[in-house]
């Protein structure tokens, strides 16, 4: 039987003891390659302790390397091979991978962690405290109790067909009818425009957004080398006029836009904006992608129907997303468009991820059944009115009206600040933002061309009221 | 108040029963568009009902498009639109699609329903008996519970930092060593080999595979526009001398390759055979990629260590899953490269899908962590080294094995069976086949050309033993 000193009273946990006797007769050569171990029953009377602290020092040793064990069999020492440190810097690589990876992802940067203490009007994602987890776990718990085994298999890739009826049904809120046909999942805004991007675009292909819009997407666009030609925006929406220009000498793939709180204007088209833009497209025969992606977050005036809802030529393809409502890190949206669209989509999907995932759609699908989504979105409802009302109020009395001009926003949860009449430079402004830990989107980032200084986007998905009242405090002080 | 007519004895639940009530006196015109509909608690009081009752009759109303409710104010009729029935054809569309889309896509079928009462030797998925649900439903559980408002968060898009840790550690007892800069998380191995084609291939690309292969990852490689150039394939593996002419000649931006359970020919590479391949590749700058989806599934004999544990020049991209193992419908599994890959690989993860999923990546490291990856293992490999013993001594007993030349595998899920000598057509063979409800994989569908008739695949991830004597008996009777 082996030698393993254990200390009873050592703060090592037993099982660490005997991992690490047992390492180190394997690296001194005291027990060789092929060299057989007792079975964990046989250490566990020698030693007189519980056998799952000896199974637990075996199951160590063999995530290590040390051993191998086979069930039902003894375990056996193995070829130890010289452990290179975790920081320890990796194998010197045969290959200039630089040379071969497809260029264009420099643009892409990750998520940066947020400074403690910040007044954060930066990210869009919904403020933690108001994610529904507990009540999602409840869901997530009961479609396992009640069909894990079928959830966990292959799966189709057109989505979890009860969640898809539920999405037919809430469109059907906003006056969009869609057949079965007409719908698909996605993981997201994102997804969803990626893959619209790999069935529309080829390289050279030209596209129409906005200017300014979402940078995410813009990056994406992009990165499948497609020519993005921006339209003039003003706090109207798309200048029709020049879009029918473009749209007669461009030929784009498609249109790009955000008609409802739009990210980052905060601002809604008309009605009648929205009739003649699918007019205009519709004779034009340019399809739409319209970003429906904050729909339900309305909180003043009246709704006006997506565009998909006035979607009679079939030429729009709507995008909706259950990130920006409730759970950003699910990764859950839909596409709406027609049934040729979707089912080329469907493929796309297949060729390219195998299998939907069932588990989280069946979940969400649940949550949404059993009432919690609608209790949710009264819920985030009421806390963003209350928000965007502040905010607008305390802008209102804080900064000067006659130098900053603001998109006064009716849902959503961003305003668009214009301080060009200010003093103060943009390098000057950033400076003491940052010196007092507020967080900001600067205009520039979000423009296709010829970004206009001197703006910015406030957000106020993550901050709260006391952060509100604080940071444009703040504001109102720099520009002065 | 409204005339609404209760049954409480109707089998029609009584929330139906009131909205069917309020839906036909909109459609009748009897409430027009604007009006108000009384407060819940006021017809529940007034009906005598339950208010939950009242309240879910209102819900359905509103979603389906007949009501507007907003929170803390009454319901107002909608303007009722004329509704298409589900079946209906959908809008005429404008847009030739067909024009716009991409083709390439035309290879790709969604997966298709088994029929019932077959013996199945074509699913590769594992037996939906043996999944893990319930298990798997607490560590879903236990990490929403603990930390649900956090992991349904944005992240970032390498992964569950703990998961990846396990995986590291996991892919020590293969011998592979990875720091922490040399891994991500992926949906799978096809998300993998999507990310990967898109970095690494540019239309006309030359890649490198084994005839037969794995049909998806095939699809996948010509949609991306690569010419796949096959290398003669024996029961040894690929033809190493025939290889290196093929990487003199057409300069491929990677192999693909299955050295262990090849899919589908299900054999194992030697050792030296591992060693001379990384050799070969290393000496023409080629990378590998090396899809290890099995590796964990070894029934008889030694373990030979992967290519990615003997890649001293750093030129093996390592895919793994835990898809083959327990969660096929998660979608879960991960890229081990060198680090300059990883980075582009995060980034291009960014660019297509935002953030990662969070939840079911610590679910899955709960599960693993808790011993519940590893008492499963332990359960499906003694499943499946019992189904594979049977298979291969019931064919060894009832099939002419001077016919037939049959690979035996040493773990996986398949053998690949050639028929050559046999008298019956191909076309018989399998006109027989459905007549007995036996599904089998033609092996026609593996080959990336010059496909070899007269072959073809069984697996037994989802045949029971009875299922295998019977179905191997019935293959011997055609097989005379």
């Amino acid at each position: 039987m082996l030698i393993i000193p254990i200390e009873r009273n050592s703060p090592v946990p037993l099982f660490r003891q005997i991992y690490k006797s047992i390492a180190t007769l394997i690296n001194t050569k005291a027990l060789l390659p092929g060299d057989r171990l007792p079975s964990s029953r046989k250490l566990a009377q020698h030693l007189e302790l519980d056998r799952t602290t000896v199974y637990r020092a075996y199951e160590e040793l063999w995530a290590n390397g040390y051993i191998n064990s086979k069930p039902g069999s003894y375990s056996v020492v193995n070829q130890v091979f010289p452990q290179p440190m975790d920081s320890e810097a990796q194998l010197k690589t045969e290959i200039n991978w630089a040379d071969k990876i497809e260029a264009a992802l420099e643009s892409v940067s990750e998520k940066q962690a947020v400074p403690e203490n910040c007044i954060d009007f930066k990210s869009l994602s919904p403020d933690p405290k108001i994610i529904p987890a507990a009540s999602f776990r409840k869901a997530l718990n009961h479609v396992m109790y009640n069909s894990g085994s079928y959830l966990l298999q292959y799966q189709t890739n057109t989505g979890y067909p009860p969640l898809l009826k539920y999405i037919s049904r809430r469109l059907k809120q906003h006056k969009i009818r869609v057949c079965k046909n007409e719908l698909i999942t996605t993981q997201g805004v994102q997804h969803a425009l990626d893959l619209l991007c790999r069935l529309l675009i080829k390289p050279g292909t030209k596209i129409i957004t906005e200017n300014p819009t979402y940078p995410e997407a813009l990056n994406l666009f992009r990165y499948h080398k497609a020519e993005v030609v921006p339209v003039k925006t003003t706090k109207m929406g798309m200048d029709l006029s020049h879009l029918e220009k473009l749209l007669k000498k461009e030929h784009p793939a498609f249109i790009y836009t955000m008609p409802n709180y739009h990210n980052p204007l905060g601002i809604c088209t008309t009605m009648e904006h929205r009739e003649k833009l699918i007019n205009l497209c519709a004779m034009y025969k340019v399809p739409i992608i319209e970003d429906g992606f904050e729909e339900e977050m309305k909180y003043f005036g009246k709704a006006i129907p997506p565009l998909k809802a006035l979607d009679t030529p079939g030429i729009v393809i709507y995008l909706g997303t259950f990130s920006k409502i409730a759970f950003p890190g699910l990764r859950l949206g839909w596409i709406a468009a027609p049934s040729e669209l979707i089912s080329s989509l469907i493929k796309l999907k297949k060729l390219t991820l195998l299998s939907d995932n069932y588990v989280l759609q069946a979940a969400v699908h649940q949550f949404c059944k059993s009432g919690q989504y609608n209790l949710h979105l009264n819920r985030i409802h009421r806390l963003y009115r209350r928000r965007m009302a502040l905010t607008l109020k305390t802008i209102k009395q804080i900064v000067d009206g006659q130098k900053i001009q603001a998109i006064w926003p009716i849902g959503g949860y961003t305003i668009w600040v214009d301080y060009t009449k200010c003093s103060i430079t943009e390098m000057e402004f950033n400076k003491q933002l940052s010196r007092y830990k507020v967080l900001i989107s600067p205009g520039k980032g979000f423009f296709v061309e010829r970004p206009r200084e001197k703006t910015f986007r406030i957000s106020i998905a993550h901050a709260s009221e006391e952060d509100i009242i604080n940071g444009i405090a703040i504001l109102g002080r720099l520009l002065k």
